[in-house]
């Protein structure tokens, strides 16, 4: 029987920052981050480094969906850039990301992440290669 | 008496991930991040965010050096890139940022990551702004 | 009398590449370039650079619309990102720019390029800084 | 007997901008373009995509050296990050390329562009893709 993909254990930085799978399908991916004082830069704001690390999660989740938890695919992450829009004015972050493109080897993304208010955070687009099953 | 730069005290993201000023002088600076198991994405390697959070570290810091802790100066991301140049091959990061251009509002940057044994692992380029002190 | 945005006269570079502004609204533009000979580079495709250019082009313009051509509002590109997602299958490129965030000193944006079948060619981001009317 | 590399006729949109190939060795390559009224955009200074034409044509180069023109190595770009530090002071650009890093099916690179004062105009990375030899 297929493994829920919801339920998956976090790995190691994933349970160090905090983020969470909530919705994977076909080019798409959803995940949460409830903010928290670890998360926050020398002037008290989150780290540039969080948005980055939601965004290449939420991209390289979004072109790795099978729908068979039996055939992982695997993909690593060539390029990426980050744009910081705002602040956030809640404490939890909605990242989603878009498979926008590529094919059988790479892979183009977009990611969005918004506050639980709707407000738009942070934006950014990668591009990523598919690894051979190890 | 200034208080010297290297002894100011982490800040929370700083030290959940554990990097440390080793350098900073006018447009340069120089972390250093020991890697561990807490870094690690679902492949058993540092996340992309790992890299990201430190090309943004370094890179800030890079543009913000006063000379004087008393006056600090305050930066803020505009936008960044990272490159995902191979794996590190020893279990210590040496993260380097460079000012390359800019003025009294805004500069460039560009950041480096090598591992111990001086392979290039990552390296990025972004904008920033500066902020009026607080 | 305002003069129509859409009868302002090319200047130098458009007039070199070929493209014309379609459609200016606040947030919005789009612009068209019907392909040439001249576009192409040593492969006979068009030239990375002649998508970079009509991103940076819709994004700077997405950012500046004042709806009023007696006040012009300028704009300057600080960095910007493209990524190449596939190759045209048509001979006429519709180059879209949209405003996502900033405010009155800098603005972000994203751009995408389809051809006229409807096709994702290229997509990015940016970063403008407005600058003082001259 | 190997043609000169230096003496490849210039393709469509190489010809059209005015740049040309300078120096070109493994991991580098330099091409110099000539600043003209046709390159400006609506504020007389050059367009950002002449910029951005410049450094991808410059990274794509310096990963694609063969040292022998019979073997042509092709490469296409996949992302690419443009960043404007500020304006020429001359009309000549001077356009560099270096490989960064990679591998046998993609490369890194970062371009610098320079007046020929020796200002940094514009910087970049990138990253590419060889493709089969058509």
């Amino acid at each position: 029987m297929p493994i829920d993909p919801m339920t998956e254990p976090p790995y190691p930085f994933q349970d160090l920052l905090g983020f969470r799978l909530v919705e994977w399908k076909a080019d798409y991916c959803l995940f949460e981050l409830p903010l928290e004082e670890k998360h926050q830069n020398r002037f008290g704001i989150p780290h540039g480094g969080v948005y980055a690390t939601m965004l290449d999660t939420v991209m390289g989740f979004s072109g790795s969906y099978t729908g068979d938890l039996s055939r992982k695919r695997l993909s690593m992450t060539l390029s990426m850039n980050t744009n910081f829009l705002s602040r956030p004015t809640t404490d939890r972050l909605i990242c989603e990301g878009f498979r926008t493109g590529g094919g059988a080897r790479s892979f183009f993304a977009r990611g969005l992440i918004r506050d639980s208010a709707g407000h738009a955070v942070a934006e950014g687009t990668g591009v990523f290669r598919y690894r051979s099953a190890g």
